[in-house]
């Protein structure tokens, strides 16, 4: 096996994956120059070793010797000595951080001999007999696996025996006296004593960091954060540096921008005589950072500097923990650090701006997601509100409405117009109607994978889940929070799924302005800061994107909309609703007809009707493409249910009431009926099944082409065949359409620029796309449906009622209706974009599945050299930059 | 271009392509030296030239024109003579044979002068006008589209002049005016006099050969019998023969043994001073070829010494025309014969017996198609009947009941136990419950992919269809036959779905003997030469054979059937029976339960109960290995249908009736109930989302296996779990069930031989195999449903809505679900078994959906080098045959 110990000195940021995040970035600063505790880092390969094997890997320990003798030697001191002990630390740290899942044991090297050393050297026997106390607590729960509240109990019998409250007002005695209580804990739990020897006490805690890895809660945060499972974590061992030595001593985190808004000036909490941990945990009130300059200036000149050039190397914002120990500054962590959406985009503008990076690098520190979360309604950040709880961010937006706690109730008072709020402890499939008819659904119980997460981003609902300091009581129709304040059955509230807020009453609602720039209500000079950021990197992405972006929109007011959002074309426009509302009934009369005639009177209504539909749609797209698919559901949608229906005839028959009508219907209805709608008689199987159908609407198209084209304008209309698996079936319809299109030519004497092509969203469609091409100008995979065949899932069924278990097990990381499933789907799509070129070089390939408008997958169309993708018109924005961003992203590989 | 004519000299019997089937044989025989009138062919590429440009391809007919003078220098005679002419015949002759499909134009170069050499040189003057009367009755019809009615018409007036009824009363001179006025007949119709010039005539009649490629007949015909459709025909163009020059001549038909029965010895009709037209038009009773030695012992001596000649050459039965014109003889067509199913069997062994052919040539003269109508029952030949019609064999079997003529009456007279036959004019998918209530559908119109055909053949229901002189009146309840019996519903019919015959009353049924011979009741030396036949050739196929073949069977019983069938082990047990029955109300309670222990309670109620029915399986299947899959419907599959339940709560609810108990079961099927139950909750889903089913399941057949090896049998339980689609499933439920063994192995104290594996029938399970092969043992490719998933066709609602019509277009030569799709199922075949073995190269991999007993879906999984087709009990002799002729039909690639 290759080197399992690296020394600070020896590694560099580049090594996330051997040394982890904290490792590699320690490493960095120690080259740097940076002041940082010397120490070493086990690697990832060893805990991974050790994860496989049950064991630690041989030669290990002995490796982490030599590291450790060298360290001692650089140190000057030794762990364990009686005289001037070394004292070390011992932490976690994966490639992706995960804050707090992992453990950490401090003051490894204290026994009964150093504590006399430390007590001496610091001339603090009070710090020194804490400093033993902490390392026994601490070994004692994470690495001889001792009942936490054994350690606690003791301490506080300590306390009341003393008469005191704090831990503060223990002094070295008590403390001495607590160790050995301690010591006896943890032998009475285990049958050993503490082990005096500091390597064992070494050995010890890596091994308990390496197990920490597969905790019950590591393993959640996982799932729930998308981290492989494989990974591993490295060891840091790292010299101690006390922040907890007086008054000129301290411990502070920092970062060199504002992470929540991107302003420049450093940023961060300095609290004086404490350890990191004070700090994070909140218990003292902590000081502006700028205070520090006051304190120690010396100390704060040297931290803004070393910010400085952190910043400078890692050309980004970075955030630090440091600590002083009597006047000496030690760095104990820096990292590129995490930041709002709203600072990424600043951020990295700025960073442009100041020469630190190209606009090629900015691009890469924004993303879709954080774009789509700008662009959602937010609450007013100005406004009233009053925290009620948080929960987890399921599905973002900001919502508003009366609780309810049953989906019955959700459903009533929707239809009476009143919006609600769905609260349950955890849904289940019974509430789909109850979650379809609310604005947003609260719960709390589960994480981002349960039922109503996964529902709820499927429908696009506002939610936030798992707010567990909630008592949610269903059958008294209402819920209590942390505090005892009870929110009845209509009280209004508002929830935040961007933040996981929940807040009582209504809280005012803004529109996002980067949403009023995009629909040209705002312009970049009034949008502040903000708004130029995203122009820029807008226009960045813009410039480098090969793809198109298009837009789904099935009539003129979505597409104009749509256009002013960037669209470049629609990409599908649905025309199921153009035999809805009033044509419902030529619809039925369709269905009804027994005769060719028949059918034709009905087609002969409805073409002027929809020749003004794509007239409108035109002129609203006027010089771009817009591709129209022919009719696609099945003609039972257009009728009423068939078991609605049949219980209806049957309580007539049954009651005596008339029912000719409806039972004429029902007749037909059953017919119509399929046991799985989806798999059965629509798309193209329609227009073969139902001659003159699709031709019809594609003369609808052609006639309203030809009109724009004879007013001047420019109509260039696409028409698209749906669900078509076999060329023959594309053939067919393909003689009929352009008939049809040879007829209105003449008609009209105009010049008309029509292409014919079709969905590839069977599989069998992306399997003999070689062949298909051979007939289509254009391929446009539907990815909703290409995921439903290939997976044989049914979306409407199989996301309600067992995604959320599939996530939970881990057989599905993300739902593959919202990241493009590349193994499967994925690789239907490339064998049919593959394929369908070697016939026909100039394809022009598509996708306009909901997959269109997702970062991940928009990188994954990229890759696959698509010519377009075509999402909703909201997520134009995201698929421009995102498409842009892949371009970039290609480049730097 | 190339060679567009070819002599007969210079072809060969291998140039069907090219020559099509009648010129390729007229070749080989002149080749042969055997006695055939000469000619010349045009090639089918002139054919497809014409057809393609609308043209006769340039340089055809001055190629014509060379070869005519060497025939005519040949014959000594020329076209148009006014001495001795030639005449010539000119026919169709395509690759396939499609009788009576295409035209045929006799007696070219017949005009007002060379009528009259004929004349003097046959001393027949009435021989010669009436062949000339012939020539333009035909050529007015077929070139010149002259309406026939108008020379029917003309021979009437004629013969009416006359007072004579027959043609042959008509007189030389008779004939000499019916010329006259047929040739007025043709410049009536068609403003030009009838071509004099030869020449032109043969011009006429070749590019009129060339457009009956495209006649509606043809087309029709070629779509029922799936012969490509641009194949195109050859031309022949041959001396005349006449065997109507009196009782020295003469016409006939022979086969080289019995095409009914096999049995050797020559067979086949003659016809004294006739031509051919006139033996198979059966216009005049023809005699026995026997009787021919008597009248022409020398021309007999000949043809039967051809007969042998041409047996011996093309080493089958031959079916040949000949014709005698004075005492000489010609041959006029040879071919293989067609033959029936038995006869096919007889023949193949009898050459092997006489040395002509191997047994692996034998095994390639037969097929799995034959053999399965050998086992249909049939109607005792020996029994009385009474033939009413015959129409097209549609779905093979025989049929007896009472004939009703709708669908409503078919389902309650099947109810009441009433066996009966579904007469329609056709059907529709209105008549679904009617025809699978039917014992067999008999329609007067359609053909072999009619809605009625393609139905029936996919429920196996026994059809005929297009019985075309029948005159059904579905309102009168009663169908006429041409000869004016009338049949009412209730009348008890026979159908034959293998002959397309229909009889009046009960034909007596019988059981085939081969079926008797499979079964083991009944011996090779009692089956008589037939089962000896079969015999042999299966013998041969398996001792070919690589692939193994099993049976999907459910229970001991047909296990058992399977295995005397030869079935090597079990490839699929459906466990779906296990819950039915009396454990129904055990499978309501699992639905119905609330929490893990109530669940627990129902599967240790099942788990004995399921152990039972696998203790049977394994004991009927000692040895051989049984594959079990775990439970794969939707559970509301066990529950009353959901409309009918919401329907009789409803009109309980509206009359005041308790229904206290449905309305508790509607909530749980309402809850169930999904949109498209094929892609929802099923399969390893229903294995993960309710924890303790499968391995409940698991358990009992490992408890079964265990006792069966306790008691001394050998059990090979092979486990498999159904549409899995991500290797994360199948690992999850592997877990489960490897810990059952675990347990039933401590528990038995028995070596278990046990293998996990998984249905391939999703896209993504094919698509990702290399990675699901990573947890199975085994793949079985569940081709049912990967054809409805690649496909997005629902079985149930396409095949009875929109197949016919897809069949109908060309759009689907077949139905995928009877013969596999190669280019979209076979290429998810082909990954998924590639890919899988190169992760494990040992990965057994087998089929299971219907395909697998399907001879053309065999084959190909013989090319695939599958391990092994399962299929329904019935067809396991079938796969057998089939798995052994494609292993000798690649050796002789």
């Amino acid at each position: 096996m290759a080197q399992l110990v690296h020394d600070f000195e020896t590694g560099s940021m580049d090594q996330k994956d051997l040394l982890g995040g904290k490792g590699a970035n320690l490493a960095e600063m120690t080259r740097l120059g940076i002041p940082v505790p010397p120490g070493f880092t086990i690697t990832t390969d060893a805990c991974r070793a050790y994860l496989e094997s049950g064991t630690v890997p041989p030669g290990l320990f002995e490796e982490v010797g030599e590291h450790l003798e060298r360290l001692e030697a650089r140190m000057g001191r030794t762990l364990g000595d009686g005289a001037d002990p070394l004292l070390v630390s011992v932490r976690s740290g994966a490639k992706f951080s995960m804050p707090g899942m992992m453990e950490t044991v401090l003051n490894i090297g204290l026994n009964d001999t150093s504590v006399e050393g430390l007590s001496a050297q610091t001339d603090n026997p009070r710090f020194a007999w804490d400093s033993y106390r902490r390392l026994l607590q601490m070994y004692g729960k994470t690495v001889l696996d001792v009942d936490g509240e054994a350690f606690e109990d003791a301490l506080d019998e300590a306390k009341a025996a003393k008469g005191v409250t704090a831990d503060v007002d223990l002094d070295a005695d008590d403390l001495r006296a607590l160790v050995a209580r301690f010591k006896a804990v943890i032998e009475e739990a285990t049958g050993a004593p503490f082990p005096q020897d500091p390597r064992e006490q070494l050995r010890g805690a890596v091994v308990a960091v390496f197990d920490s890895w597969n905790s019950p809660r590591a393993i959640l945060y996982r799932r729930r954060e998308q981290i492989p499972t494989d990974l591993g974590t490295a060891v840091n061992v790292q010299a101690m540096a006390f922040g907890n030595r007086g008054s000129d001593s301290g411990s502070g985190v920092a970062f060199t921008r504002d992470p929540a808004t991107g302003e420049t000036g450093v940023y961060g909490d300095y609290l004086q005589d404490a350890q990191g941990e004070d700090v994070v945990s909140g218990i003292r009130n902590t000081l502006h950072l700028a205070d520090l300059e006051r304190i120690d200036k010396a100390s704060y000149d040297q931290l803004v500097d070393i910010m400085a050039r952190l910043e400078a190397h890692y050309r980004d914002m970075c955030d630090i923990e440091f600590t002083i120990e009597r006047g000496h500054l030690w760095m104990l962590q820096t990292r590129v650090g995490k930041r709002t959406a709203e600072a990424a985009f600043r951020i990295a503008v700025d960073l442009v701006d100041e020469g630190a990076i190209t606009e090629e690098e900015a691009l890469m520190r924004v993303t879709g997601d954080q774009l789509a979360q700008l662009m959602f309604p937010h609450f007013d950040p100005e406004g009233a509100r009053t925290l009620l709880a948080k929960g987890m961010s399921a599905s973002p937006g900001a919502a508003v409405g009366a609780a309810v706690f049953d989906s019955d109730t959700a459903v009533r008072l929707a239809e009476e117009g009143t919006p609600v709020i769905l609260v349950r402890r955890e849904t289940n499939p019974d509430d789909l109607h109850g979650m379809v008819a609310a604005a947003g659904i609260l719960t709390s119980r589960g994480g981002k994978t349960s039922h109503a997460a996964v529902v709820a981003r499927g429908m696009g609902r506002t939610c936030v889940c798992g707010a567990e300091t909630l008592e949610v009581d269903t059958k008294a129709g209402q819920f209590t929070t942390h505090d005892g304040t009870v929110v009845r059955q209509g009280d209004t509230i508002s929830i935040d799924g961007t933040t996981g807020e929940v807040f009582a009453g209504e809280v005012a609602v803004y529109a996002s302005p980067v949403v009023r720039y995009f629909e040209g209500t705002m312009s970049v000079e009034d949008g502040g800061p903000l708004v130029a950021a995203v122009d820029r990197l807008m226009s960045a992405a813009d410039k480098h994107r090969r793809m198109q972006v298009r837009a789904n929109a099935d009539n003129a007011e979505d597409a104009a909309r749509a256009r002013r959002f960037g669209a470049e074309g629609i990409g599908l426009c649905r025309t199921e609703h153009m035999f809805l509302g009033e044509r419902r009934e030529l619809v039925e009369h369709l269905i009804l007809a027994e005769s060719d005639a028949d059918r034709q009177r009905v087609f002969d209504e409805l073409l002027p009707l929809q020749r003004a539909d794509f007239v409108e749609l035109f002129e609203a797209m006027d010089g771009l493409p817009v591709t129209v698919r022919l009719l696609d559901p099945p003609l039972h949608e257009f009728l009423p249910d068939f078991t609605e229906l049949s219980v209806k005839v049957a309580v007539a028959e049954a009651t005596g009431q008339p029912h000719d009508t409806e039972s004429l219907l029902l007749l037909a209805v059953r017919r119509l009926h399929e046991e799985n709608p989806m798999l059965g008689l629509r798309g193209v199987r329609l227009g073969i099944a139902i001659p003159g159908l699709f031709e019809m609407q594609s003369r609808a198209i052609l006639e309203a082409a030809a009109i724009v084209t004879e007013r001047g304008g420019h109509a260039h209309p696409e028409i698209m065949v749906p669900l078509v698996g076999s060329v023959e079936e594309l053939r067919n319809i393909r003689i009929e359409i352009d008939e049809a299109a040879h007829e209105v030519r003449t008609e009209h004497s105009v010049h008309l620029d029509h292409h014919i092509g079709t969905m590839i969203e069977l599989p069998r469609a992306a399997l003999t796309a070689g062949e298909i091409a051979g007939a289509a100008d254009f391929f446009s995979f539907g990815t909703n449906d290409l995921t439903q065949t290939t997976w044989g899932f049914s979306r409407d069924d199989v996301e309600s009622s067992f995604f959320s278990r599939y996530m939970e097990a881990g057989i599905l990381g993300s739902s593959p209706f919202e990241n493009i499933d590349r193994a499967g789907v994925g690789r239907l799509v490339r064998i049919g974009t593959d394929e369908g070129r070697k016939t026909k070089p100039d394809l022009k390939v598509g996708v306009c599945g909901e997959h269109g408008g997702d970062p991940e997958s928009v990188h994954f169309f990229e890759e696959r050299k698509l010519d377009y993708v075509s999402c909703s018109p909201f997520r134009v924005p995201v698929a421009r930059l995102e498409a842009g961003r892949a371009v970039v992203k290609g480049l730097a590989r």
